[in-house]
């Protein structure tokens, strides 16, 4: 590892972060939530932090593979070490670990919460922590690449271990271009989330969270029942219609944007995308109908859409409390959660591309035997997909499968159910937020033990930089000086 | 798919189904349990039927791989479509599903039962449901080859389908004495369970029943409480032992018996297997003590490496209500039962060699990053694997959770709770037996509706065969005459 071109973004980036704490310290310093001390404190003591780790000595080289995974590892778990602090300092979240928890879940867009009675907080922790959710969900890497043109050559490897995915697309030739169009979507589809849900009625800061958390996908609320608080149709279908945007490969906006519409319908994995949504919505809408005693009207398909667009976006929203449902309609909230939504996307889980891929290639496997000899390619869009990709997709989901195992065993120690082990691991390691059982929508994972707070930490990690940056931190050979 | 040669050995093969009929229809009339007849009749039938497919035209042809899935999918389907004519003719199952459903448990040595009140039910129908297990545990296929060494040529795709696990390895170069070395091996440890057992205090016709259902790591017991009726520790350590044993690839049972101990000693399935045991009975032992104020004494300690035992070598039987236990030795318990046996063995699960395999290719996965241009080789016991088998394994996983969750979906409808939809599901897939929840080691499967039932036995079927064969069979490729 080039330990000076890493330490050099690394510093680059807490300096950022330490002003990007600036509107939230205004925010405080305005409503006068007695939090304002604790963001100036955590700001400074993130600048100079940062400010010392630029000023180590510096050579200019090209950045390796190596470098690139190991930058975007360290920078996810530094910036969230720093990012607790404001939690930490203005009392809001008296365990550090607790605090650590809280950051990256916002980081990594998962929306799981140790905070209770949102209605009380003070507005300057709540603005952060859908900051935070915002500021992870394009990617904190991709904005560096956005900002700083010239963070070395060979920065293609920084875009390829942050973005969600197993097949990268470059929009432009130029790499930061690419990082500047993907910024400009994002932007713009929060600011018309925003102005949507002002002109439905919800007050300007709630607007400004909600359009954060859903953008990112993230699933932060201000709100303790999150969006049911409203009670309004409207806010729950303008937040529907952009969490499902959000769930979508941002090229594919990208070509919609430029009236590329052939593009935007010959893709494979937006079909998928659209068929998962309607199947699943349909399946839980029956399934309240005939066994929950729901009737067949416009409140109970808006509560099946919604639930289903907010967890297989792994945003995290609620309406209704879905862990009252019955067992069917859960289990279909399971399929969706691990599913996640499109590659390129702000959303997590495990992809619709990935489950397309491995159907494909599990298709290509049983013909093998009645026609031994045929060699078959496999195509995603007309394009060939490598063999190597096709391996590394099967890991990718042993790797996930293993994860989320592991997570269930620990959070199991805790004696919450197997149903509320899976809901934890799975909400953790998908980036969706709320889990099952006693850790469901109106749970908290504040009743866990410190351990598997620190677990679960690890598993939204994983899942937001898809397994691998991370692994590679364990081993020895990445740590050597090069 | 050649039609005369599989309908043949079909025919073939119902004619051996009725004479293994004969020994549970003399006990059935020498107990005068009222289940004489039934047998008879269902004897009779099956033979018949068997005959008249024999009777169709024949010409030799080599087999081809297609033919040897096909026949093998198709066998174990008409098989266990008769085997279930007793249940059914004596009354003792009315539901002809329910009936199929506890034939094909049977067969595929899972366990899983419709039946309640196991002392109040004819002894011909308990021998015959616990011989099912006998002759599907080393395969009815590998029974025929043993048989009749003619069958025709090519049928090494017959034991190629049929037995469990990615490697098939021959112990002879004659595929039929191989067949006949495994069932030496398979007659020589039920004889030496059945002996043991006896000596231990336990009635013959019980050790002869428990002797077939633990060597074939089925699980089908005559009592309602399982082992635990006994009361035994010498009787819960005797098939405690036996299990363990019939979890071992065979060919290491081979290998001892030639005292060729180097081969076993190196076998890192098998240093893997004795790893997972020791280590999910500690966890479960000091759970048991942490949590759920057991003593830590003998029989906590017989209780917990039982149950991982019984339930890794999908065997089934049950000692103690571990649905009563704390959420983390269940999770443990779902861990293991996912995991299953070894390759080349009776027992069912994903098998220990495909996860070793899945850590090695995942490993040289996370290893590629740091080392672009390195080729690594993956090697088991040695030997170097081929991309294409560990492809295969990757895919095979996938397969694997993709009918898992499948079931488990059909099963939720039930509304039987996450927790039994998954046990339910993962019992049939793994060919364990006992579930979850309410559908755990004291509870029954008829709760179930018929379409749950129905999809489970496919689930049973699925995992014995380990997916493949039966996959085919959906292609109307396979179908075709050639």
């Amino acid at each position: 590892m080039n330990y000076q071109l890493v330490f050099r973004i690394l510093g680059l980036l807490l300096r950022v972060e330490a002003v990007l704490m600036i509107p939230a310290t205004l925010i405080a310093f305005l409503t006068g939530g007695g939090d304002g001390k604790a963001f100036v404190l955590s700001a400074v003591l993130t600048f100079i932090v940062g400010q010392l780790l630029t000023l180590l000595p510096r050579k200019e080289v090209k950045m390796q593979a190596r470098d690139g995974y190991a930058t975007v590892a360290l920078t996810w778990v530094v910036l969230s070490i720093f990012g607790a602090l404001p939690y930490f300092f203005s009392g809001v979240i008296p365990n550090y670990i607790d605090a650590v928890f809280e950051t990256v879940s916002g980081f990594t867009t998962t929306g799981a919460t140790v905070l209770t009675f949102m209605e009380g907080q003070p507005l300057g922790i709540l603005f952060w922590r859908a900051q935070t959710q915002w500021m992870g969900g394009m990617g904190v890497l991709v904005l560096a690449l956005a900002l700083f043109p010239k963070l070395g050559e060979g920065s293609v490897y920084l875009m390829r271990a942050e973005s969600p995915g197993p097949i990268k697309s470059k929009l432009k030739p130029r790499l930061n271009d690419t990082a500047k169009i993907l910024y400009i979507i994002y932007i713009g589809l929060t600011a018309a989330e925003i102005i949507c849900l002002c002109l439905a009625g919800m007050p300007l800061y709630d607007a400004v969270i909600h359009g954060f958390t859903s953008i990112s996908t993230g699933g932060f609320s201000v709100k303790n029942a999150s969006i049911a608080a409203y009670d309004s149709l409207a806010i729950e279908w303008i937040i529907t219609g952009f969490c499902f945007l959000s769930g979508i490969n941002f090229s594919m906006l990208y070509f919609a944007m430029l009236r590329n519409f052939k593009a935007v319908f010959q893709s494979e994995e937006l079909k998928m995308y659209v068929g998962v949504t309607v199947i699943a919505s349909a399946f839980i809408a029956v399934n309240l109908v005939v066994q929950a005693g729901c009737v067949f009207d416009i409140e109970t398909i808006t509560d099946a859409v919604f639930q289903v667009v907010t967890l297989m976006t792994t945003t995290g929203y609620m309406t209704a409390d879905y862990a009252l449902w019955p067992s069917f309609a859960q289990m279909v909230l399971v399929l969706v959660m691990f599913l996640g939504g499109c590659a390129g996307s702000t959303s997590g889980g495990v992809k619709h591309i990935r489950v397309l891929l491995l159907f494909k290639n599990l298709k290509r496997d049983v013909q093998r035997i009645l026609r031994p000899r045929q060699v078959t390619v496999i195509k995603s869009d007309g394009d060939r997909v490598d063999e190597s990709t096709l391996s590394s997709i099967s890991l990718f989901l042993f790797a996930y499968m293993v994860l989320l195992l592991l997570g269930m065993l620990v959070v199991s120690w805790d004696n919450v159910g197997l149903d509320a082990a899976l809901g934890a691991s799975l909400t953790c390691i998908s980036n969706v937020g709320p889990g099952l059982g006693v850790l469901g929508p109106t749970g908290n994972f504040s009743i866990l033990s410190n351990f598997s707070i620190i677990v679960l930490t690890g598993l939204m990690l994983l899942g937001r930089l898809e397994i691998l940056p991370l692994l590679l931190l364990l081993y020895p050979d990445l740590w050597k000086k090069k």
